[in-house]
């Protein structure tokens, strides 16, 4: 096996190795002995192949988000539609998705927020495009809903939607108010989603 | 001097070197030694006066929500309206307040969500009931806007508002994404805050 093929092949079980332990227990609890072990490689070994601990958090979270919009993507086709009604329905549909990614996968989605890089550093290009590539989901219902919204202002809409609706599931997810069932939440959502969609339309 | 008096005094002392610690460098650089040092007692007798760092967290997190709700109250009556418009009006406000709040004592409403309770405990019940007394100053405008809701679901609609606010502020703080100036943190919140308002109103 060429040397190539190798680093490819540790680099490829250390981000499946730190998905399953942020999957498990968390971003705090992520550890480069614990994953050399795993793989079995030496501690060095990890930093042949990736620069440090961030950037392995930024790969997982990289797949994260890949499954994140997999199941954006398979909600429903991304077909044209000009019917306010449909966009609304549509726009609930998307942060059900969301929501329900959130709860099923809480602690790969946490690691997307929670992680923070270095002071100084920002995250690269290639993950910065990825996740605006998500918002990409909302803009289309958005611009129906209002069709004399410019780019720039689509851009910040599609921003704020998400970020309302994330922080109702984060909320949510969290034992500090007071914990809500998962049907609950989803209610929460779609009034919330609704009423936002009704609210821009009718402008 | 007496002895009652002296504890008073070093639980004050106490709880206002740990709100300037989170203030200055977030919840995760408080220590006790350092705390201990600045008001000029041993380490143990900290734990003469609170029963753990976690309470003297929620002390300084029960200071915070107090002077979030003094801000909330103090801009705008609370007088009622039946005025669907104007109802809409003081969310926008309240969101307003919110949003500025968080982004000018950012590590101390920070901690009022970072801090995680040890697993098994929850909140004391003095704590919750600041907490939910927040939620009444949007209740009031959300009953104009739907007058057949029963308190259920205004309870459910207020913490979904506020969820929604929280997560637009959240991630406008955070250099997650992007960073936002104020103007544009505020423009969104209220994008979305009339349109949830709007939206509510026309069902």
């Amino acid at each position: 096996m060429k040397v190539a093929q190798r680093r490819q092949n540790l680099r490829e079980a250390l981000i499946a190795a730190a998905e399953r332990a942020i999957a498990a227990q968390g971003l705090g609890a992520l550890r480069a002995r614990a994953l050399a072990d795993e793989v079995g490689c030496a501690v060095g070994a990890i930093y042949n192949v990736v620069a440090d601990l961030d950037e392995l958090i930024l790969l997982v979270n990289l797949r994260t988000l890949a499954a994140l919009e997999e199941a954006l993507a398979a909600t429903s086709s991304r077909e044209a539609t000009t019917y306010p009604p449909a966009a609304i329905a549509r726009l609930v549909r998307l942060s059900i998705v969301y929501t329900d990614f959130a709860a099923a996968n809480t602690q790969r989605w946490r690691a997307l927020f929670e992680h923070r890089l270095p002071a100084g550093h920002t995250a690269p290009e290639w993950y910065v495009k990825e996740q605006m590539r998500l918002f990409s989901y909302v803009e289309a219902p958005l611009a129906v809903l209002q069709p004399d919204a410019d780019a720039k202002r689509l851009a910040l809409l599609a921003r704020s939607l998400v970020s309302a609706v994330h922080g109702i599931v984060m909320l949510g997810l969290e034992e500090k108010l007071y914990t809500l069932p998962l049907a609950s939440l989803r209610e929460q959502v779609t009034m919330m989603v609704s009423a936002i969609g009704r609210g821009l339309a009718g402008r």
